[in-house]
């Protein structure tokens, strides 16, 4: 159902029978082969039809081809250390504009004028996009295949530039083709089928994508808005397919509550930041009556801190110490029985917020849903208590959920103060949690 | 009328009464200090937008402020030495993919993150190209911008990739905006107006061109083809506004007698030898009946090289010697003198056979277009007298034209044969009238 | 989810709280009022806007108002009897020219002219198709409705003339506003989802539908069309979702096995024989292999005729008798028990075939299918045996099913001579079935 | 050049060596018999290529058989006097639905059915339109035809209702096919040529026009605006070539200085009305700024008027009677002696001003083009002296012009007092030139 249609064309090409006795090695081979041919003076002319049979040939190699498959492109394609040596000490000598061109050929692997030909294939760019996809998930046990990965990175973020990106509306006009993929990519909030679907298309929703003109029905990363009265603080009545339908145009607040990236292929080429954006920039001519673009985000990554730093109370808030905390939340009803879950929601607000703001990685922000925000110059705006009742939402985040708010004026002095100096922007009732619950910078992580 | 209309937009947004005092060299600062802005951390939020200021600021620069701005772009965006001798340092030690990819890196210039960077801005791509295109127009006269040259060459080798071009007809349906560079662009057979392009667009006319999604109005290449009943001979009556229509399905044969690059900033990309094949693919769908596909192509470089080697007949033909032979050709009116035409036929048919097979400058065939097709793999059929007697088609080459013919089935074996020992795939017809003149290698370049 | 959108929004944009003393009578009474103002002067300046006025009344009208509205309707835009006897006595005295063109203005209604004038409103047409439907459905209790039926008839088969109508290939491709529809539509064999619907737009499947420019979201028709090997014989292996996918090159086989009118508010305009003629013409031009088309049909009135006519057979087949026969198929699991299944398949396969060859109704072949395809020009080709074993087809037909072809040489000598003769076209299995069961024309109806 | 497209395929098909004995007559009643067949069974079930084939025979006619053609047009198609006679007979009995259904449908002639079913024919419907253009030129001679005319024109009029029709921009981004019709048809102000027209579609200029779906290709009507900073008062500087665009969101003032009806087989079917008033609409989302909507119309009867009527003077204005008058405008060069115009224009805009709001033909304007605007509820703003200098603008009303202007809430009340009292809205400024000439209605028609 995902996969790029042009793969089960070329697959339904190739002759099924596959001879069994030959050896994934030989038919990866015979891939490079063709490779190899068309990066010969053939290849010049031929360019097109060659690249095409290549692309069939590699998409028709069996699941045990592809480490194969990949070792050959690793080793076959780099430049050559030799004439790295002679270029690099001519410039060492002489930093001419002349000498550093040469150098810079020099050090291109071949690798990259191959895969500038196989995209003249028609249909070519989705098949390069999937060989990055399935380099990429074998790429820590393979480490040699770095080299081919930082080539294609550098083709893929030339060719995926903003530039020639589309945003395009997404609603119940669209294909179906296209509205197949979203339910398959969301990665957020499951799509229960076309019905949930078309309630989330509906006329106080709004969902954008961009879109490349080399994968015109496959989305690259598409963001769900619901325009709303309030700044919601829970994901379960939004994502009610029976939720009554209010008039788009009475509507004073965007909420921003999926933003999904399709391509594993593309990894390291953002396009988050862009998206929201543009989004924020064209609800706002469509709507001129919106006052507030929010998220509602989750916090992914707080249960799992929590467990594991079991982080040391100055002042234990509410008496609790970690362990008996944790304890508690063992108990998977803890939510339905209100004493408990009355005593459990300011300890765990306090540190959810704690978390957020102050635990670190890297002298960033631990959270990486937070990092995505406050690094689009975003401001943390409101904790929200049991605000994903989902299995997931529970799990990671005890149901806890953060607004963060894009306030477009504001959004490049954050950006940089947080850049520059690693400074959070977050509410005063986010930094008063934090602040209650008793922890020092010194006692977690 | 040929500008992109994104620049006049941004001319007009540009506040109009520049301060005359401000010199050339203070505005172009001005526009590399909004391009290392756009490289730094404001530009990574605010990419876009500052993009389009950026763009805007080069557009609004004077005529003699190109030359200071380029040379800014020369000289603060090259990669640092010594991060190059450091990396080349390590590569040498270990050549590791880490240490390969951290060399490439450390070769890029800074320059390439800025051109995708100013890519960003909406309908940034076309004023890149047409900022190489004035680059290039100076380039001979600044070697030092080889290396910006270089890097946007890089970039625009990427994204204008076959595979992100779209073959379009050119027709009467086609936008006016369109139609109109045409008759701007066209090289090789001006077009002299609407009435003159809407022959050339008629039913037994075909005109294909490329297009690239990120200059919708603007094509990269164009040929036009004229369907006919046997290969054209002379040109002149192609270009007759007056020619009565043939029914195109009546046509065995297609005459290729134009192809024109229309972006000096593409210079280098090659588009022809990919159009033409596509197509005469094209052609042969819609008209199975067509049987040749045949060029009908000028001669530029004929007339300069006989005056230049002036060559050595070892057996004069016809009783000329070469002084004599050029001094007739002063006559103006040579053509229209019955005799003398009838006596120079001969001789200069000869002369221009043995040029087109003989001639070479680096081994290669000395004349351009010569080389273009029997690099595309075309074969060179037949020799046209007074094909071409326009003043132009008399001056370059006597008004000779030759007719290359596509043979989709041989054209690999061409192509290879002439890279590989560059081999001229001629008829018996051109090589017979060679031979005639008694001129060997050794007599001429 | 079926209504069009446009009375959607009007019920939406029409104050809600209605007053709930206000009669049905005055409501209507409010709409027939615009309607004039429509017609007048006032009209001639505003139309488009009054029209809209008009009909967003009309869309706000409760149920209980409809017959009230479509009275007036009836009553207050008929032509004026007086004008009319005037126009014909002239007409009777000099039939010339002038005084024929002053009859048919006379008694032309001035509904016309208001129908006209509505379709002004920017998405007005599905509305008056709209209600068309409403006023069909009540028709029969409501003959004085007649004359206005017989107005919008009129003007609906000028407008939805088959040179205005767009033949559109349906696929995976196709905006789900409109895949929708055909779940909703599709009347002979229910499409039950998303997963249902994909499979019958797959590689091997072809959908087409006739499409109106003034209801561009809304098919008036469509067809679905199975690509096989060999004349199918039974429709629940061609509805299985999980059937395996043919490659379409290879089929030699066209099944059309369900064709669905959409739109109730057209019925008398009829797009039926033009959709056929016009698909069987598409899929020569895409698969020039196929060599046979057919249907693959129900028989809706075998049962209800066998219970109602009770047919006296002269010889009987298989010593069986009506009641007997009628009694066995009382058991609902008669198709199960494989006795008395194949006791059964020769006296019912030869009554049907009787039925369909034989049973008249004023002179026409009794089943409504029979008479659509036979009158198309198709050949009644072959009866299927357990073709449709839903519930509907074993209560309809005992699940007996038919092949019509479509033999484009021979669709027009057929349609002739059923026309002129009734002349049934029938291949000659059929006809020896329909003999084998000893029944002579009088002895039924 | 202007011949719809599909006549051209048809008369090359069609073929060409046509028997010259063969006559006129015979080829006409060719053409009757396809109509027949097509109104037959047999035109039921091969509807469009029957259809088709009649169209192209039709269109083969030589000029001289299109009045044999249109005289059996009138004669074979029209409805049976008879059962006129019995359905009126029957009416007249009894008023019922039924009885006014039989005697609609027995008054309308079989030619309807004739049209509806030829339209059935791809490309039908602009060569009906066709054949009512040509019928249209020569009905005074032939008023048989009447019958013949107010089919098509019923027919017509359904099908060109305003609900079909878009509106479309027409700027230099519309397909030349487009353009050169407007070049063609341009009625008012003639288009010189592309250069003319590119600058009527520059950024200071709107352009718009109704299509039909069935003549994509072709515009019914368009209207020409320019965007201006006050009311123009002349025409020559808005047709200037020259002329400095303005950027038009500085505009306040839109002047819409000519509108062409294109399609003479439409007569009778106005659209002007509705183009207007719908591009008033676009103007004002466009450009809100825009404050006067306006018109710089010619006086197409103005000097007819004076000639024919040679009105007496009360009071003579300047000392001049109607005989000096005229023959001081005999003089060529009239306007540019400065002292004879200075005098002549007191004289001529006052009796202009006269004629323009007294002189009436049937109780209403007798100025077609102060009719058609004052119908549409504009109002008569600004007489403008020497605005139109073409030779035909002296000729026709010594060059003056007027400024309709369009005020949309004003629209619909001038609409009504002009139809139901032939009131004149007219300013002040024209009103008191009226009021000055000193003529009485009496003295003048």
């Amino acid at each position: 159902m995902s996969e790029p249609s042009f793969l089960k064309t070329l697959l339904r090409r190739v002759v099924q029978p596959v001879d069994k006795q030959r050896s994934a090695a030989r038919q990866a081979r015979n891939v490079i082969t063709l490779f190899h041919a068309l990066l010969s003076e053939r290849g010049e002319v031929s360019g097109a039809a060659l690249a095409s049979e290549a692309l069939a040939a590699y998409a028709a190699l069996p699941e045990n081809a592809l480490a194969p498959f990949l070792n050959l492109l690793a080793d076959e394609f780099s430049p050559a250390p030799a004439e790295i040596a002679t270029a690099a000490a001519n410039y060492e000598l002489d930093h001419s504009a002349a000498n550093l061109i040469a150098l810079q050929q020099a050090v291109e692997s071949p690798r990259q004028e191959l895969i500038r030909r196989l995209n003249m294939a028609p249909g070519g760019t989705p098949v390069l996009v999937d060989i990055r996809r399935r380099l990429l998930r074998n790429l820590k046990s393979n480490p040699h295949w770095l080299a081919v990965d930082a080539d294609f990175e550098h083709l893929l973020t030339a060719w995926f530039n903003r530039g020639f990106l589309h945003l395009k509306r997404i609603d119940w006009n669209t294909p179906a083709i296209i509205l197949e993929k979203l339910i398959h990519y969301e990665a957020v909030h499951e799509i229960a089928g076309w019905t949930d679907l078309r309630r989330r298309l509906a006329a106080d929703r709004r969902c954008f994508a961009f879109f490349h003109p080399a994968l015109p029905e496959d989305p690259l990363i598409f963001i769900e808005v619901a325009l709303t009265n309030r700044v919601s603080d829970a994901v379960q009545p939004l994502l009610d397919p029976n939720l009554v339908e209010l008039s788009p145009t009475r509507a004073d607040c965007a909420i921003f509550y999926s933003i999904t990236n399709c391509q594993e292929g593309l990894r390291g080429i953002s396009f988050g930041n862009l998206l929201i954006k543009q989004v924020v920039f064209e609800l706002n001519r469509e709507f001129p009556r919106l006052r507030t673009f929010a998220t509602l985000s989750p916090v992914p990554g707080f249960m799992s801190w929590l467990v594991e730093t079991q982080p040391q109370f100055d002042t234990l808030p509410q008496g609790l110490d970690a362990t008996t905390l944790l304890k508690s939340l063992h108990d998977p009803d803890w939510r339905d029985k209100a004493d408990l879950a009355a005593r459990l929601k300011p300890v765990l607000m306090s540190l959810c917020a704690w978390y957020l703001t102050k635990a670190r990685k890297n002298d960033e922000p631990r959270d990486a849903v937070a990092r995505f925000h406050l690094g689009n110059g975003a401001r943390m705006e409101r904790l929200n208590w049991l605000a994903d009742t989902s299995k997931r939402g529970l799990r990671n985040s005890a149901g806890i959920m953060v607004n963060y708010v894009y306030h477009l004026d504001d959004v490049e002095r954050n950006h940089q103060a947080f850049v520059a100096e690693h400074r959070v922007a977050a509410s005063h009732q986010i930094t008063k949690l934090a602040r209650g619950c008793g922890l020092s910078r010194a006692s977690a992580k």
